[in-house]
């Protein structure tokens, strides 16, 4: 289903491509305006910034123009910012919620950010201002400030009128109680209001038990908060426990789908942002660093096979099963890295329980290595055999090297990121190359090791 | 936070650890009943299965039971209703939702879930075997089949006493409104329900453009439509458009968490599945597939280093360098690897602009394999001098064979995942070990012919 969705927008967009052309303009207004913002968003990913910019154009008013904004990956939504005059940015970024704002305003450059700040009315700018001070990936960056707030000695019959009153406020779930100093004290849902009668006190049938967070708290936890206690929004509050504002389940959501990103692209070392149309220039950036680690690794590893030249030159086969040993370690390796770095993540596998998982990834590492020793052990007797008379213990040594690797990587994979974990350092640098270049100068120095007490 | 969350939760083990060894009833009855499920079921989550059920037996009732078991890891919650009497089991399941029931039962081994299913109550044991017959990875086997229908003929008035009726259904954000045949016809939320005058039709306010799936639907389709459209909640339908159930926010979380940790797993090559404490043996199972691939193309790889042969008895120092070579091509592929199939997850990747992205990986790999092909050369020149006159030749030879063969893994890596994905097949499935031994056959094979076509 998720096919025909994409194949769909992708069939408006050959249509829009072509009504564009022709500058077509009744036409392409009626599909963007009959088109949901979040379909909407997907077809025009498929253009340039300038045929956006020509088709939201045609969009019926500027809250419409918003609303597929905010459902378009922030870059190409401040791409598209950028080639805006002023006033018309103005306009529709007026017509966002708060949060909104702040995410757009934040994705441009200072000077941009600035005029346009410059030219909104007062009130709007000090809000977006006030919501631009916190780190973006706190709770005070994700959060919306919009939120309801009611007195504890309030009616349910009053907070009806709230809601009523607020129509303009988006995914409202539950209304927050605050004291007669604006501390956050108790939560009523929604469904409280419906099934309550008219003239109940609020601090009678609230919950006080209210779990918050604060506004410099970081998203990756404001995330496990919600996901854990299945909440649909969290408030926040400052340093006094007065409410500012509230994160909600679809910023969670977007959160958790970050965070996994980031911790994808940070296992292969391939940096930690991934964004859609970012220059191979940064690219290049993101990623030279781990390449440069993992060529320290490489050149460590050619002087201790240098080292070993001696042995190599008499028995030269040996050098053919080099890529096979650091290769199958390297991959034992990476298994057990990703196991334990997602099992941190996900907290499956507990800091406490280190050498549980330790000895677990070492039974696996060894069992798998013994399997695999013998049967490249077998493939050496082969090749070594007729070609020399220490064919055997050769063949031996390949076997042996092959699982002493195996084993070895299985342990330093796991233990690595749980060493990191435990002073508090983020188990995923234990990247991928970092972890399998290590793996690499380990396995050639049993290899030639091993070799040298066989022969 | 998260860490003083997980260090309390720690604390209160050792608490509830002391308190068991006494057997000190009441108290432990004061911390089970005053710790909120989803906390009591982390800090279960160090004890054993039997020290766990001594634990839970101390609860004040069956559904406190019930709360803390679906809180718990699927695994370890089967692991102790499996220690369970029939009967004391049969009441804990009792006090779970449908679909928490069936995740439960469909957990357990077919002979004790058959058991207690059979000493349910007829009404309780048709719903969850009806459940149970879904895909555990469809809409249908994710939903929760408690849901709100209501006529489209209703008034506000009556809608509000259905929610008040139901206080047991969990997460209610929407009603469902059907027709005369059952069949879903629209939604209107809680927040419809407090702003609309009590004798209001419902037919004239509800929002006709409900967006629903099938119960066959995959829920990874399901989690993308949840998300792209930021809903709570997405009605599932059967065959004939009648309302079954609803798939809510929450389960669309832990989905998307699921998700990630398969790719993350596959990318890896170590199984799809990570279970908290799976045993070393189905560990080995899950991971011993992709070693095996690895295992065979890292014997291929040794037969094309055997047929350069002469070459390298000539040059026996270009031995040293091929690990390094294979390894900054494995790198580079993996970081492309990474980025290609995360980006076709996350859907910032579209496979009609595959040209675009590998030509994207192409470039940054021709960078980054200029960069630390000069960088190796300049090593080779260094060791090689002295020793070789064709010190020179060599080096080049080291430095455009590391370029050469970062560009190409960047190109394969980048281009076998879009491939898949183009002819529908999981672009996750060109998994590391796969990707990283081809490239390493491709690396020393590039690697010999350019040392041949130099020297």
């Amino acid at each position: 289903m998720q096919t025909t969705h994409q194949q769909k927008n992708y069939r408006y967009y050959g249509t829009l491509r072509r009504l564009l052309n022709r500058k077509a303009g009744p036409n392409i207004r009626k599909i963007v305006d009959k088109t949901h913002p979040a379909d909407m968003a997907q077809i025009l990913s498929y253009f340039t910034a300038e045929d956006k910019l020509g088709i939201i154009r045609y969009a019926k008013d500027d809250r419409r123009r918003a609303e597929i904004l905010r459902e378009m990956q922030l870059e190409s939504a401040a791409e598209m910012v950028l080639l805006m005059q002023v006033p018309q940015a103005v306009a529709i970024i007026l017509e966002m919620s708060t949060d909104d704002q702040a995410d757009l305003l934040g994705s441009l450059d200072e000077q941009h950010a600035n005029a346009i700040i410059a030219a909104m009315p007062k009130d709007e700018s000090d809000d977006v201002q006030e919501l631009l001070r916190y780190d973006e990936n706190s709770a005070g960056g994700i959060m919306n400030p919009d939120v309801l707030a009611i007195h504890m000695d309030s009616t349910i019959a009053e907070a009806i009128k709230v809601v009523q009153d607020h129509e303009d406020v988006d995914m409202i779930f539950y209304l927050y109680v605050v004291d007669d100093h604006g501390s956050l004290c108790g939560v009523l849902s929604l469904r409280h209001l419906v099934i309550s009668k008219p003239d109940v006190v609020i601090k009678h049938i609230m919950n006080p038990n209210v779990v918050s967070v604060r506004t410099e708290e970081d998203q990756e936890d404001v995330a496990r908060l919600v996901t854990r206690y299945d909440f649909l929004a969290i408030p926040v509050v400052d340093d006094t426990n007065n409410l500012v504002g509230a994160v909600t389940v679809d910023d969670v959501i977007d959160v958790i789908a970050e965070e996994a990103t980031e911790d994808f692209l940070k296992m292969a070392g391939a940096g930690e942002e991934q964004e859609e149309n970012a220059s191979a220039f940064k690219h290049v950036l993101g990623r030279a660093p781990w390449l440069f680690a993992a060529l320290v690794g490489g050149i460590a590893t050619s002087f201790v096979i240098r080292n070993f030249e001696d042995t190599l030159s008499t028995y030269l086969s040996l050098a053919a099963f080099i890529p096979v040993i650091i290769g199958m370690a390297g991959n034992v390796g990476t298994q057990s890295l990703a196991v334990v770095v997602r099992g941190l993540a996900t907290r499956q596998i507990k800091i406490k329980q280190a050498w549980q998982t330790i000895s677990n990834e070492i039974l696996v590492g060894t069992l798998l290595g013994c399997l695999y020793g013998a049967i490249l052990g077998a493939v050496g007797l082969w090749q070594f055999s007729g070609n020399t008379p220490m064919a055997f213990n050769l063949a031996i040594a390949v076997g042996a090297a092959t699982a002493t690797a195996m084993l070895l990587a299985a342990l330093v994979a796991s233990s690595i990121p749980l060493m990191f974990a435990r002073i508090n350092i983020d188990p995923a640098v234990a990247t991928g190359p970092f972890v399998t270049t290590a793996i690499d100068i380990l396995g050639v120095t049993i290899y030639f090791t091993v070799v040298n007490l066989l022969v």
